[in-house]
C-alpha cells in the first residue's frame, strides 16, 4: 500500500490515521454512514463516485474495522462499528472548522443534542448540558445550504438522528 | 483545481474542509506548525517530502489563510494564523482516534494541560479542569513511540509548548 509506506517514517499517530482515512472520499463515506446511509447504492447516489472507487473504499473501511458489512434482506449493508463511531469528533470538528473559517460555506446541516434540542457548539458540546455529546445522542436537520435533490439528500431533508438507518425512497 | 471540483456537488462542510486539508501531507504540515516548526528546511527535514511538494502545500496553506509567511532574519518563517490554530481539535481528535483504535500505534506524544500538568483525554479536555484546552495551553512531551533522530525530532524530545518556535540545531 503506497499510501501507508509514504507516511511510514513519521513518528505520528495522525499519520497513522491519515494512511487509513486520508484517502480521497474515505471520510465522506464515513460521514454518510453517520447520516444513516447503509446500502452500496445509496452511498453511490450520494457520493457520485465510480463504483470501483466506492467498492475499494468500503472494503478498506471494513478491513480496518471502521465499518461492518452484514447481510440485510438478501443484500448487504454497511454500518459503523464502535471504532468507526469514535471518528465522530474528528469528522465533526473538521466540518465545523470549514463552516466557521472558509469563505462561502453555508450552513448545510444543523446538529442538536437530541435530548434537549440545543444546537451543539463547534467542539461538539451541548451548551445547555455542558458536555461533549456522543454521536448517538445527536440529531441533524438541514440548514439553508442543503440544496441537492437526489434520493439520499431528500431523505436527509428532515430531522434525523445520527446513525439511525436512513429511509431512502 | 481538480480536487475542489471533485467534491463540489457535495452539500457538505466536511467536503469543503477536505478540498483544502485533505491533500496528502497537508495536515502533517499543519501538525508540524503546531509543534513549532516554522522554517522551510525544518519542515523538509521532518516530513521528508520533495521540495516541490512542500512548496506547493505551504503556498496553498498561506493562500487559504491557515499559515502566514513572514520575513525572519533574512529568510521566511511560516506560522499558523488564528484560522490555522482552530484546526487543532480536528488534528488532535484524529490522532487520538488512531492511538486508541489502530493496531500497533505506540504513544508518540503525550499532551498535557500546561497550567496543571494533567494529561488530556482523547477529546482534548483536561480532566482536572473539566474543559477542552486550546492549543496555546498545551505542552507536548515525547512518548515511548518517538524514535526518530533527525534534528527536528531531537528538538521535540523534550517538553515543549505547542505553537512556540522550536529550537532546531
Amino acid at each position: 500500500m503506497a499510501l501507508g509506506k509514504d507516511y511510514e517514517d513519521q513518528d505520528c499517530n495522525l499519520a497513522r490515521a491519515l494512511e487509513l482515512v486520508g484517502e480521497r472520499w474515505t471520510l465522506l463515506v464515513v460521514r454518510d454512514a453517520f447520516y444513516g446511509v447503509r446500502r452500496f447504492k445509496d452511498f453511490q447516489v450520494h457520493l457520485r463516485i465510480p463504483r470501483a472507487v466506492l467498492t475499494e473504499r468500503l472494503n478498506r473501511l471494513v478491513a480496518a474495522g471502521i465499518l461492518r458489512k452484514r447481510p440485510d434482506r438478501g443484500r448487504h449493508e454497511y454500518v459503523l462499528t464502535e471504532t468507526g463511531i469514535d471518528l465522530w469528533p474528528a469528522v465533526f470538528t473538521l466540518g465545523q472548522w470549514a463552516q466557521r473559517h472558509l469563505p462561502d460555506v453555508p450552513t448545510y446541516r444543523i446538529y442538536q443534542h437530541a435530548a434537549c434540542g440545543t444546537e451543539l457548539d463547534h467542539l461538539g458540546a451541548c451548551p445547555a448540558c455542558e458536555r461533549v455529546v456522543p454521536a448517538r445522542e445527536i440529531q441533524m436537520s438541514p440548514g439553508p445550504g442543503a440544496r441537492r435533490d437526489d434520493p439520499v439528500s431528500r431523505a436527509l431533508n428532515k430531522t434525523h438522528p445520527l446513525l439511525h438507518p436512513l429511509q431512502v425512497d
